[in-house]
């Protein structure tokens, strides 16, 4: 992807609530890949994916213009959906970001496994 | 309001995208303030009021932490809803963006004239 | 470019404000393809383009995942310099959103002409 | 501060990321209230705040036109700053985001203490 200039604010580098969006819109892309059907057939099993943790530790700061390529593996641990983030700069791979997000899941407004998920990523879940 | 400083892009000022936020937000403030009761009865009753053309002239821009004045009046113009909102910058009330907000509404999804929104705004709106 | 989901609101269409950011994008994307050196040398030489008026048409809304196609042409009128653009859904070529974005440029902190850009875009300009 | 519905995403929820922007304007207000005098001479002196790692747990979501309290100590570890912040929905106190937020402090582009936070903060210090 890359840096939009209005991502960025006045110190000129990406503020960092961007990072969850790029982090967010990263993990749709990789349920797109797996065949998810999100808007349609998701939802309307009442399942609602909501994240329940994010930690975000930031090193290197992107500023406009700059590419990036941003990365995840999945792991499943207990009712929980870990994704392991990271934020690469293109220009010479220097670590961005690098987060944890843990995503829980709700079926008609109820925690639970979701494991609808998993059939899809099992090729990905790392235990 | 006041300017947040994520609403700032790299050149210090405010994002033109952010006075649209603004006057959104104004636009809302404003039916909450007329007690129409959006989340609740408005949707469930298949009415949806969308923008159809924004027109949006920038004079003065705003910088972080600047506190500002959103004003507004409506008018009725056919089937559409007019709105004519302007900003100032509270500290020397400087014009900042000042623009045109034309709403139409959708009933049942077909373009209605939203007599519904024209009781409550009565004392305010303009012919 | 596709919709991300966090650029959707409550109705699950794509925020007015967000089209703003979409046109501001395709002119950056437009100038970076002519070769203006706009972070290092346009600020340095004290050239600064800022949006005058912004006057958009709305038509068909965007969901998330929706992809688009974002064009414009440029044409010099005057001091400004106006860009026309459309945005369209890409997989029924609705048009979505068309907007004409008037720029001025600010030479240290005055408005000028911003002959500077002329030669660049000279290929795409229309008079 | 009251939730604006642009802040909201298809879910009808705030999105994770804006706890982000919340949390960040609350410290820039607390900031502003200890009257450290943030755009003109912090940045002058080349001190530059950054966010080092944000560590966010999600608990209740907050709705379009929710109002919210946003809560913040500050302590001193090491080199480091760090926040502690709560977001809770005032009509029933419940708590929505919980975050650690550690910021370190750039002199002259240089990992500093910062200590020149500390005498503004001094009140606030927890060690």
């Amino acid at each position: 992807m890359r840096v939009r200039d209005y991502e960025c604010d006045v110190q000129g580098v990406v503020n960092n609530a961007n990072y969850l969006h790029y982090f967010e819109n990263t993990r749709h892309e990789f349920m797109i890949s797996l065949g998810i059907p999100f808007y349609k057939e998701v939802h309307l099993k009442g399942i609602v994916p909501v994240v329940a943790r994010a930690d975000l530790h930031y090193k290197t700061s992107l500023v406009g213009g700059d590419n990036f390529i941003s990365s995840l593996t999945v792991e499943r641990k207990g009712i929980k959906i870990i994704f392991h983030q990271e934020i690469y700069r293109k220009s010479d791979n220097a670590l961005c970001c690098k987060g944890t997000i843990e995503v829980a899941v709700l079926q008609n407004g109820k925690i639970s496994r979701g494991d609808y998920f998993d059939e899809f990523m099992k090729d990905y879940l790392e235990s």
